[in-house]
């Protein structure tokens, strides 16, 4: 065990059962002070991110990635944004979720708390330090960040100036701590620490958040890919269906929430799928389809078994004819991700069996899946989306940074 | 991988999947006919506990143990309460938990739905079967059950009777599955089967425990050894701290949910600890003191370093006296198991003080710990006591068998 690496988590700790004595006030003051210090030292962000890019550049990264990897102006704007955005969020801590009265005379009631600790590992991005500051902070718990070697200049420099934001306000320094190895063996060595971690959320690509799943023995919140489906319903509004399944495709093809594959009742194939076509055309999408949407529309791929369990993230989609919003869902349940599925349809029971069946964190009627988002469901910023089913599904925001505790009151009551 | 082991597991997830169709008025049949099935197959129950009760004896099993195996007909009418219990409590699959509508006129709402497929892993007592069978068809999920050794005869018995049931009242048999098999081997192969099992529950010991958190990919519920402390404040009534102090410990010491260190101000110690040991010298209570605690009430053993940590499950208490609220708090959040804590005081502010900090599953005012429980809480049966911070902290009940799914009605919204 790395010597460090106990001492940080043991410092998250402490520091977390700090923070659940300071005030909203207090905790919206440090993001005030964090965002202020970020303004300050701009030209501090911008010339560690530099050598970050440098060693980018000399790896042979991808412009693609070296984009994500860049803080500039508009970027370190974007990061106080999120401070100031958090801000004004309701604080969840201590909340009481109902109390009752029981017969004995106690009063038995839950009230929100942190989770306590929570081990971020994400990749690439440096802005996620602030993101996760932000929403930790705010709901009371300690964070310890362990970013990729790509970032890792940024993400220290970032954090130092959280924990000086912090400071500034009274709180707890190591309220958001950095773990500055960026090797696998320290995050092997971070998931066994169950003593000082609550929660682990990794935030990357599959073979992160693989690894991390079999090496925790601290519980995971997983924020996997999004296999998300639209179904095209026999009672489907066509013109309806082809703006909503445009829209969830191409609007932004390479997030999670972006549909992968497109089902199709065999009663409306005909007259939606080739209007649809001409609009996916536009934009040079490629289709793959089931062998009726390829005798439907001649010259597009063959899809393959595989296809159907692929996040393309890209301009491609997988169309598939099915007899039935039954042979649908079975579809969905099948090869979906369990993230954010739609219905297209004017009939009210094909509406309410999908929404009661799909086994999806988010279940839409007559809408595109691109919504399934924190800002877009009214949360706020969100510390990305779940789709597992234990403790939070879709959109993690700042409740979902909390669970309920048991609080009981009396005056006097033993056990008969 | 065991054949018989993944298709079980595929199984419930198929049968999971069906189960979300039925109404609570077609589960409750279930649960109905499953006791009845229970009253009538007595004499087969009976005929291969015998055989499981046997081969304890062989293998020299302690009287203690033997008697939990035990399924005489008090206990067999103990699983038809279950049922019937069960039966009366809310079904909570489909509640809608607010819905609110967006500027874009989206309406977007949450509704709990089970979690899908549930594997608790056991030990002992075969009376659990139908204590999870019960809550699982309720809230439509799948379950795997896995037992012991020691009590396959009965386990495989009753969930032949719980199948049948299921049957009858025309639910998939498959909703309640049991693993025949009794090696960790095969506790090691269901633990990563994650595309077919949603949430893994260990009951047992603290072996067990580790066995599963080590070994599993899929979430876990962790329910935990309860090392539970009750501090007597110096603002405490005196009568009431003794009568709740000696409930918390003595009433029933071998359960999660008792006393196992006593926390006293320093400013009460003289004039409470006396009585209390007159107390508990009656039961013939082992005491385990602290320096200052040891110079009060001499000849008691002194505590050392492990005791603090120590879940006796027996009439022995550790004891230390403590300079201040703070320090009573730092205690519990250091060597206390985050289960049930309780402090004794007619001072407003330590009361609140104790509630606010104390991180623990549930935190009392003037009140024995003993109330942790599904019962007494008013959520009727549990799956058991959760003293994790995720998903779900106390007693485990139906509602905690569900989670909360985004559902979402629109007419045609797409993202800009």
């Amino acid at each position: 065990m790395t010597n460090s690496l106990l001492i940080k988590a043991q410092n998250a700790r402490k520091a977390s059962r700090e923070l659940v004595k300071f005030t909203s006030a207090a905790k919206n003051m440090a993001l005030k002070y964090i965002a202020e210090e970020l303004d300050c030292k701009r030209d501090l962000i911008k010339e560690k991110n530099k050598t970050d890019i440098k060693n980018a550049v000399e790896k042979g990264m991808s412009k693609a990635l070296i984009d994500r990897l860049e803080l500039n102006d508009s970027r370190i704007d974007g990061m106080i944004k999120v401070l100031n955005d958090v801000v004004t969020l309701k604080d969840p801590v201590g909340e009481i979720i109902g109390m009752d009265t029981q017969p004995n005379g106690l009063k038995i009631g839950q009230m929100r708390m942190p989770l306590g600790v929570v081990a971020i590992i994400f990749e690439s991005r440096p802005n996620v330090c602030i993101e996760v500051a932000a929403l930790t902070i705010k709901s009371s718990n300690g964070a310890i960040l362990k970013g990729g070697s790509d970032a890792i200049h940024s993400n220290i420099c970032i954090t130092g100036l959280i924990q000086n934001g912090l400071e500034k306000a009274g709180l707890p320094r190591n309220a958001v701590g950095i773990i500055e190895s960026t090797d696998r063996e320290s995050v092997k060595e971070l998931l066994k620490l169950k003593e000082y971690i609550d929660v682990v959320i990794p935030r990357g690509g599959l073979n992160l958040i693989r690894f991390v799943e079999e090496n925790s023995v601290i519980p995971v919140i997983r924020h996997d890919q999004g296999i998300c489906h639209t179904y095209i319903d026999e009672f489907a509004n066509t013109e309806m269906a082809i703006k909503v399944a445009y829209n969830a495709k191409v609007q932004r093809p390479g997030v999670c929430n972006a549909m992968e594959t497109l089902l199709v009742h065999e009663k409306i194939a005909k007259e939606v799928l080739p209007l649809l076509k001409a609009e996916y055309d536009k934009v040079k999408l490629e289709l793959r389809g089931c062998d009726k949407t390829c005798s439907l529309l001649p010259g597009i791929k063959k899809a393959t078994e595989e296809d159907w369990a692929t996040e393309y993230l890209d301009l491609v989609l997988s169309v598939k004819i099915v007899g039935s919003v039954d042979e649908a869902i079975e579809h969905i349940n099948t090869y979906g991700s369990h993230h954010s599925d739609a219905i297209i349809s004017d009939n009210y029971n094909r509406g309410m069996q999908f929404i009661n069946e799909v086994d999806s964190a988010a279940c839409y009627i007559n809408a595109s899946t691109r919504f399934t988002d924190g800002n877009e469901f009214g949360l706020g910023a969100e510390m990305g989306i779940s789709n597992q089913k234990l403790h939070v599904r879709g959109p993690m925001g700042l409740r979902e940074l909390t669970s309920a505790k048991y609080i009981i009151f009396g005056n006097g009551q033993v056990r008969q």
